[in-house]
């Protein structure tokens, strides 16, 4: 058994950006010499998660308009009366009492999911035609790791 | 270490389907020989997802209505105001205009998630009484593929 | 390789629960003497979550509330007019016909996630410096088990 570690550092210049890298996690696959195996690509920060979706920029910005609908931030108004009514009692989460200002930021994290493990076959990601892997940020303008484990043979 | 690796194509005749595949996960692990293990089930399109949950046929209709009101289609009337209120601003997707019309199932697939890891414990898929593994369509009537591939010893 | 399994029982007093279980991870991982490798924490039911996240009380109590309006209850009055709007058809779940009242856990559950992969660095769980794990209830009051699978060398 092998395994293999690597570790990437993201500093978005927006708040919310998807920045593709399956790139980097087959250059992680590359430098482990697996031929057969997974490769776990997770965000180590609670405000950022990782997706596999198509590269496509119109399901980026719909999802982004989604999940703001879905899991509205506080810290502007409110894009509409459904995004209002979902806004937790008193207007702001709770979260932000500490001075944070990301209550939104965790929980879009938590729909998109933090983690994706990628199969890797004959020593390439095993992915479908359309499947692309992203780094979603939710919370940035600041360094912030994500890590590459793979475990195979 | 061993490795294995299966493919299966799915063509249902619905565009929303769940199809119970537990056998077929547990036959690869038979097809695998390793007894000790993770068992890694992912659809390969980014319109499907795979779900844990129980067979139970009330709970695969409530997820569907329920899908539909968080990630309203809008390819045909929004089923009430709140559906109506979530679409994106004009109506429709910006995913729709190259011509698809599958961007909600693009948004459901995310909230139930594209995979699964089933763990692998004396040669058997190490579930819960009431687990079960599903294949999650959400834009089916074409062909379209699933990977399972087990790592273990 | 090396592979090495634990399961845990959890029964709370509240039917919804965070239970932060960083350390009994990596207890199981210090059994196994695993340094490089994989930790799958699965919850073995279908009505519990596994997250990763800050262990601040005000996320929590944010999420279970956005939970709540997201997947309302319908064993008790929806919480506003949003929550009463999504409630499926006929003001209950499909799921309740048969004399269940945990709908709402099913669907909370498929926001949450039932299992995260931990990665595992020199013996030690390779978590960001807020990221911590926690055990998700959604129907508790009862016993309900959950399983930890490591894989590695």
């Amino acid at each position: 058994m092998k395994s293999h570690t690597a570790y990437h550092t993201f500093r978005t210049d927006e708040r919310r950006a998807f920045v593709r890298i399956t790139d980097l996690v087959q250059a992680a696959v590359d430098e482990s010499g697996i031929r057969e195996g997974m490769a776990l690509v997770s965000a180590m920060h609670i405000t950022a998660g990782v997706w596999v979706n198509d590269d496509e920029p119109g399901i980026q910005a719909d999802a982004l308009e989604w999940l703001d609908k879905l899991a509205p931030p506080t810290w502007k108004a409110p894009a509409n009366g459904v995004a209002e009514a979902l806004v937790p009692d008193g207007g702001d989460y709770r979260h932000h009492r500490g001075g944070e200002d990301n209550g939104d930021a965790h929980l879009k994290n938590l729909l998109v999911h933090h983690q994706v493990i990628v199969p890797v076959t004959a020593g390439r990601l095993d992915l479908g035609p359309w499947q692309a892997v992203f780094y979603c940020e939710f919370d940035g303008r600041r360094g912030k790791r994500l890590i590459i484990k793979i475990l195979g043979e």
